[in-house]
């Protein structure tokens, strides 16, 4: 059997490639929308991809396995467990294999038993994967959201991101179950490869590390007591307590990877833009992402662009930031970053990509060019003692709970344009969240949005504490 | 002024930068299609492009002048003279200035004139470049495709690309007088500055020297002497003696200059194309355009598709054996060659560039793969003295003449298609060019085509006169 | 606890970067040699590499674990057991832990102790991790070369290496051992690390899979009968017995690898050289790689160069074919493929990389230049019916094993310079191995010792039986 | 006759590859120090250089045409003029040719004759060449800094930069001589190719045009009437007088070229470093080149590093601040900017460049990282007004004589060490150049030397003045 993990940093994503090395069969489990990553990765160890597997619809990245399992003329393996009415739909064009617990399929030596795992999502599915070349038993589980590396997926999804009210409560109790019937049970050697590692909105606590074994989970995760003392309820309740906020993007995420997506047919690259175009494209009300570093964005940018100076993180931000409109987006930036943007950006659905410019110089007149400050924590200090500006603090509520500065006020960065009311126009404001990535987000969106006194304190709210200034928790 | 050359060595044709240092103003001269290179090159500089000029309609690539002028919102400067009926169109939406013989414009310091010189072209126009901060004579004439270094533009295109019968000798006799009464009769210390150098297929013996002087052009070139003894019927007979084929992509270029091409809007790049979708566009007949060396080629490759194994001569090698068709172009290469191959055939308005791969392994089955010999010049030899093939060169008219393989069949590489009945299917064939790029640009053709037993001879004539092997001379 | 496993595919070699996440000190467990590559992780993920760990002194590749140490200022962790005479020299200038069995440290909440478990070396330890911010048993145990996913470490390199006599059964006494008393008595949740995936010449049939457990391990491993039935001298049997060919680049490893290394101080670049330089190096009798494609390797070729076509697999192949002498290092290929290399080069110690030509066209004289031909499976099955050709198969004894030519001559890639008397000057020799590569290796070989009629034929061994040709196994 | 110029945008250099295209033969004239570009567009042209010439003994960069011929064991054509004692050295090794007034020599069907055209320097050539293919008399005359586009070579420079007194003067009798006697005479419609376009140090207004004419520049000249009226002593005033500063690093460049330099064997690279190698190289107080842009240096940036925003300037800009002492120089940037770095550094000499960093962070601890402020035309005014800061320009006289702030303190930003005395250090610095480059150069310099209290004002003078402030002129 041959086993790859392909992990996206930025969405904390784990995908799968498994082959069986005698046959040459491949399939991948949980695949990005940009799947041409997966066929050269196959190619070049010799594989064939004849499938591609789904643990559950996915709210955080766009699914490719639609698309993967067309593009090799293979089958496309997915839950066909329907305790409610969210299922996968639109599957008929392919050659769909709906899987229920017990279900399985062969892989040349390998073996692939689905285990229906609810909770996360009602249909959600483990894997069971045996290595028939080596053993009768199985060797590992893929988890997905539903087992992570101490920690377990959150079942608040269908809730916070689709709407479906009293979801949270119903999965948390059917993780409960899933727990105590389908996972507690098996062989404490079987190892555990889940879909998301450290960082990943799909569960508030998850390990930085990529596999852990079904034995050393039950006895050393959170929710054994509950399971020890059969105790549903208590187990939901610690289970639903601070979980993060729900990115905006996931609504659609959901209803896309449950009704079907676009194919892509091919991993697209943006055109490098003319001028007359790049107007034509802001007459059009253009989205604008611009990619270059905080400091260059801040001392010269184009009027309403964004700042999304961590490409990394490009997915989560823009997912955050932006809504799901006609709208066409444009990229601001180096030429060599418009592969990867180009990937985070389809990773989550924004497809709409029609072209960059390497320089806001020429693209517009240099008196519509904006700037704005970039202040130290001394400076920020003096405005905020003298109560010359008001600080905003746009880092994630567990962030803003452990500490903060008196007298900010708090907006999740993702959140701004919802809660403009909340924030002064009157005044001058500092903006900070850690390290001044997502400052300049927020900023750049307050910017677009007219506010005109606003400056960027990177050194952030640790800077802040370092230098000795007042401080208070919540 | 600020003068720039700006050169494409596949196409041997210069475009010209030209700026006034006081006001920044710039306009460029007969630009290609991909008009990002020029507005870089000013933003470098510091200037604002506020125009674009044509000499004339040009043959050998698609202009960029409109998209340009455009893009910038800057003036259009064409030739008004339309002493023929071959004269621009569509330009009522531009900003469009039609110069005559003697008028002028002036950008800052810098002054332009017009001077009508037919013959290449009867609308052809010459511009006369004043540098006023330094003088109030020109500096140089831009001759576009009147006067080369070395030689002048042939007039028979319009005959033979455009297939207007007798416009060659009526455009000789008309390069005779612009010669006679335009420039032979300026200052000798006036630059001249063309629109080609060596290897364009707009002249016959270009010289490899960016520039000359009407002094020096006057003295030395060879139609000298037809002027001194005003014999307009030796000149028309000499010029019109002995042109290179005219490339078959030529007649569209000239159309869709004079009647208007689409625009870009900004340097296109090609999608990384998945199998399925690579499988769709070969089902759709795409033309396939494998960019690798030729040695892996001939050892594997896609039934049907093309080897267009030298970057640098993309323009000139797909203008000859592509037809403007709608069918789709696929590219076949690494990542890194897909900007300049793309800049290759926009230049010769082959837009509909969709994607590209970057192995066959994968693409299509093995068992579909094509291979083919290369042969070294003993092993062709051989071959050739005992009958057991058929030598096919494939080099141009005067490279045949010069001499060649006694036996040999001769097509030249871009007429494969159009001669097939003089190229046996029957007999094995060695086929050769000079260096082996052209050969199997010819032998990917002729496979297309089903020809079988085909080999490859890359040392060329030249390794074959060099092993001693008998030659003969046409 | 972080958790990160890096991975080199042409060595199968995995590092793993560990850190505590409150404190962000991270460690590295059998770095390789180019340890910006950690520097740059640690960085990326915000921590301080503090030390760096090794679990044996390694055969396959030299260790970056002294160089990492001392430039972060660091901690050097090593084995303190020597049973043998076997054991690190030269760390006095470290500050160097040896760790016995039983020892450990902290890394924050990150707890490792050290287990002797030798066998494939006497000195060689693994280490259990615990990650205490989660549980007080540890959570993984790093192998090394001790247990790998479905094989174990080879005990005997030491004697096929080395050239200790007697080690071999010595070693494979101990890692009976090392199994039984360190090892099956793990908890079998406790995840298994190892230091090599599929493809190490470390042992023989590694699996493609990252990580495993203690009790999949101890319950499906093929050693398991053995340890139920305590028969080591049946262990030791079947633990010898067909293990592959030791690359002869090992003795040097493990000398170095034990007594100390050149630092690197960064990751050394090759310069691009000048014709003149580059002719001097050929005077100095420099070694030439060639990294192009076995086509154009093929095709034309500097006289006395090898061809590594394939650049993931270049430590291994010029680790079995180049001596480590004083003769600088020059290698020829694309600039983009000269960091690549570089790094391959160095993570086995050859680090005289004095520079690179891109082009050998001007390099050297066009008539020095050599060539030969590669036959598809139909001519080279007609030679060898006519006894036209001697057929050589370089592949790997086992793959000769299961299948081979009948009449072939089969030398291992690596050896040919050592068995050129079993290699007929005086016949064309067709040279085969899977896929071409390897072929080429040889043949570049050959050639440089002076052969003059061979060939390659790419389609290898699966060609000739998929063509139905006859076959034979022994 | 093939003809190219390749020209260095930075050094504003030209250098002339011409060979004769019967023969193949190729020389290239005042090339620079990394001569792999004369020999891979030789290469791609099918061309091999036989020889290297240089017109004088440069000044501004260190000359490759000694390691040119060396490389290709061709001719070193030198002048062997020395009508003082200012003459090559070391030449004996060289197969060189010293040429005269009047001497000359071919290549296949090109000639060239060296014209003895002294004041720039004392044994300064140009090289009339014909082009046999075409006529008997020559074609063009390559001046190298005899004559530029619309100015002439200064003659101050080994008074200025090589200390000899009194020699200005002396060299621009010289020069009234050489025009006199050597240029006016030449045939008009004879191209003049000097070696500098605009923004050279080598003269004082040279034209961005790269060719002209004797005519036209005969006609058109500043000096012309000064030729007419034999006023010689006018033409030397007028000569002499606003030449721009002499760069420090020309005395150094001067000597090189005269007395031979180390050769580079290839255009070195420098090495990936880490951290512990960086460390010593900072205690061995190596020189640190940051090579990122302005905002992001100020951001944060290593003590002691220099900052170099505009890698095209490197040349220049290093040259004029840096030291040629045998401290090691160490880069600050992406790895994609280390080739062109590399190459603007051994272009002036620079050739001990031991390595680069990608990120300072890791580098050095993040207490030691400096940072300073950017401030806009508004605040810096406010400041200025108030007299709670000390405007510093560092701009060229001439910029400087335009027009200024008033109360500015002007010293050019390679003087700055030099000047420190005229500098305070007890007021906060508003400094300023055009662009905030410059600034940032100098800005750097003093915080190196502990000034504390310094910002930068990138929009610069122009900015201030269109900000309607109060400016003056000198």
């Amino acid at each position: 059997m041959f086993f790859k993990r392909i992990y996206d940093e930025g969405l904390a994503q784990a995908s799968y490639l498994i082959a069986c090395a005698s046959t040459g069969e491949a399939v991948v489990v949980d695949p990005t929308r940009d799947i041409d990553i997966y066929l050269d990765e196959a190619r070049e160890q010799g594989f064939e991809i004849v499938g591609a597997l789904e643990t559950h619809i996915h709210a955080d990245f766009l699914s490719g396995a639609r698309e993967l399992a067309k593009s090799v003329g293979g089958k496309l393996y997915v839950s066909g467990e329907t305790v409610s009415g969210w299922k996968y739909k639109g599957l008929d064009d392919f050659d769909t294999v709906h899987l229920k617990d017990g279900d399985g399929f062969a892989l040349g030596n390998v073996r692939f038993e689905a285990v229906h795992t609810p909770g996360h999502t009602p249909e959600h599915l483990s894997y069971l994967v045996t290595d028939g070349a080596q053993a009768d038993e199985p060797m590992m589980v893929l988890t997905g959201d539903f087992v992570f590396v101490g920690d377990l997926g959150r079942p608040d999804l269908l809730e916070t991101a689709a709407g479906q009210s009293g979801t949270a409560k119903k999965g948390g109790k059917q993780l409960f179950g899933a727990l105590r019937d389908k996972f507690v049970g098996l062989s404490h050697e079987v190892l555990v490869w889940p879909g998301h590692g450290a960082g990943s909105a799909c569960g508030k606590a998850l390990g930085s590390i990529p596999a852990s074994s079904v034995g050393y989970e039950t006895k050393h995760n959170w929710w054994k007591k509950y399971i020890d003392d059969n105790d549903q309820s208590g187990f939901v309740e610690e289970l639903l307590a601070d979980q993060p906020e729900t990115p905006s993007y996931f609504r659609k995420m959901k209803e896309l990877n449950r009704d079907g997506m676009t194919f892509l047919g091919g991993l697209p690259t943006p055109a490098k833009l003319l001028p007359d175009k790049f107007r034509a494209l802001r007459r059009e009300d253009a989205h604008l992402l611009d990619l270059r570093d905080k400091e260059a964005f801040a001392a010269k940018h184009v009027p309403g662009a964004l700042n999304f100076s961590k490409l990394e993180e490009l997915s989560t931000h823009a997912g955050w930031v932006l809504p799901y409109d006609d709208r066409p987006l444009v990229l601001i930036g180096r030429a060599d970053q418009m592969e990867e943007a180009t990937r985070r950006l389809v990773r989550i659905g924004m497809d709409n990509i029609v072209g960059y410019v390497t320089h806001i110089e020429g693209a517009v007149d240099d008196s519509e060019l904006g700037c704005y400050p970039i202040v130290d924590v001394e400076h920020a200090h003096k405005m905020w003692e003298s109560d010359d500006a008001t600080v905003l603090d746009v880092r994630a509520q567990s962030e803003w709970e452990e500490g903060h500065i008196p007298g900010a006020i708090h907006v999740h960065y993702g959140k701004i344009r919802d809660n403009l009311d909340e924030i002064p126009r009157d005044q001058k404001l500092v903006v900070h969240c850690a390290s001044g990535i997502r400052a300049n987000l927020a900023i750049s969106q307050l910017r677009a949005e007219g506010y005109e006194h606003v400056a960027n304190m990177p050194a952030g709210f640790d800077g802040w504490k370092k230098a000795g200034y007042r401080t208070e928790e919540s």
